[in-house]
């Protein structure tokens, strides 16, 4: 997991730099560096000691990384009997999940905005509030709910449209970036896979290269997908429909990429804002610690 | 591993003032709580993503929990590969040898005073930072060095001396408590196992029980094993040594049972050296952990 550090200093900020562009506001929402509060590793040490390690072992990230490097799936008895395996990898990793818990908690959070693939971490942080709650008797921590987007609002890769659309992809050809100019906007889209039916409808399953797009498009103009649907009925070709959604995609992101631009002619603004951030996320961090604390009997 | 809260609170201030009474000087060390300095848990983390899960899994008091559990020896690829030990089990336990690194090199120490069976730890901790300025490519850290007590000055059970002398064994006869009265201690001692022999010597394989008394006799009168052999050349009788044994150990006992008292009574006083050694203790812990974050780029 160690990354080089002035490359690791830059992705957080232009994290948040993209952060602030997209429309988060740092009046409403407390933008801040993780490493910067360290309540949250603080509470993470204390779940650790009610955390059964069984518990981490099951967790699919943690599975599917280890079969990725042994290449074929395998069990939590196989995996951790695998010395080989257990050693190559980071205890960071094996307990991360516990970390994460420690990242909702400490706010008493309700609520977490997740994707699909981090639902059963989720629910690892309910697990943990459960089982603190129950040892100390005493209801610390509310069990966060998950909010996730619906299906018809997953964006799916421009390539391969059965996969998610992801950073990590090798083919930059697969998604659009908060970086590309209309034309390579224009270019991915134009070569985004679809299919040889002239005409425009949403079938996830017989049809999605041009359901993603239609997915796209109605976020883009913020309407239904059937709206969006409704919009392109006559039209006739494939070409004419992505010529629309670039347009759409473009129109979109275009503010966005001003505002990016401004950010990081403006570093020292972003810099204060991550400063403020962590000082208000801090201030309730060391209030529930406190309790923690308390409860546990370390105070 | 969680435990009562009051019992919990009441047992490290017990702590404190049990080390303050034997002489720790809070001019010259900083006596604080490690729950107190939150940079112990941030560090242990960052040595998390660096530290491979195998690490963990070869310490030998993981695997002796593990084998007390299974009631047999067992290697490390059986025991992770028993899911129902590894579910019962904490993290906070198998965890625990990073953050114990975290406390010795959050203070850059360079020599650490340990027990026998602490010397994997304190390999771990080397390992780790030597790992940590390799991968990072500066010296951060320096490889701490054990102060293990001679062999000679290992205090075992009074009832069965070939094993240590511990708080955790279940019979009261087998230790000497800081509470104890002089008529406890002169019991405890009268009826510490010994041998028939009547004369006086230092063997420590052959003559356990007499070699663990001259141990406590010299190490209450400040003297070397020799010297104390010397003193009980021509004694005829066991029970006269034992004798002399423990009127030195309530002799060497008393003022710190006087301690004791006094600061049992003047608990305020012990919350302010805590409060004092914690405020010293984290103004070092913080400027190396602002070092630690630059050199990760977390910073």
């Amino acid at each position: 997991m160690p990354q080089d550090p002035d490359t690791l200093r830059q992705s957080k900020l232009d994290m948040a730099i993209s952060l602030l562009a997209c429309g988060v506001d740092p009046k409403r929402s407390a933008l801040f560096e993780q490493s910067r509060v360290s309540a949250h590793s603080e509470l993470a040490w204390i779940f650790n000691c009610l955390t059964p390690v069984g518990w981490l072992g099951r967790m699919t990230q943690w599975k599917s990384k280890m079969d990725k490097v042994r290449g074929h799936a395998a069990s939590h008895a196989e995996i951790l009997a695998d010395e080989s395996l257990t050693t190559g990898l980071k205890m960071g990793l094996f307990g991360y999940p516990t970390l994460q818990a420690a990242d909702i908690l400490l706010y008493k959070a309700t609520h977490v905005p997740v994707g699909q693939d981090q639902l059963q971490h989720l629910e690892l942080a309910r697990d943990t509030a459960k089982l603190f709650n129950k040892t100390f008797k005493k209801d610390v921590f509310p069990k966060p709910i998950a909010i996730t987007p619906p299906e018809t609002q997953r964006v799916m890769s421009l390539r391969q449209p059965t996969a998610k659309m992801s950073k990590s992809d090798p083919s930059d050809l697969s998604r659009i970036n908060l970086s590309d100019t209309p034309e390579v906007i224009q270019n991915k889209i134009r070569r985004a896979t679809t299919d040889s039916l002239g005409s425009i409808s949403y079938d996830k399953k017989e049809r999605p290269g041009v359901s993603n797009l239609l997915t796209i498009y109605s976020t883009m103009r913020d309407i239904t997908v059937e709206e969006a649907v409704k919009e392109f009925e006559g039209i006739e070709s494939t070409k004419q429909f992505k010529e629309q959604v670039a347009d759409a995609v473009i129109e979109h992101i275009s503010p966005i990429q001003a505002e990016l631009l401004r950010l990081q002619a403006d570093q020292g603004y972003v810099r204060q804002v991550l400063d403020e951030g962590a000082a208000k996320a801090a201030e309730v961090a060391h209030k529930n610690m406190e309790e923690v604390y308390k409860v546990v009997g370390l105070k």
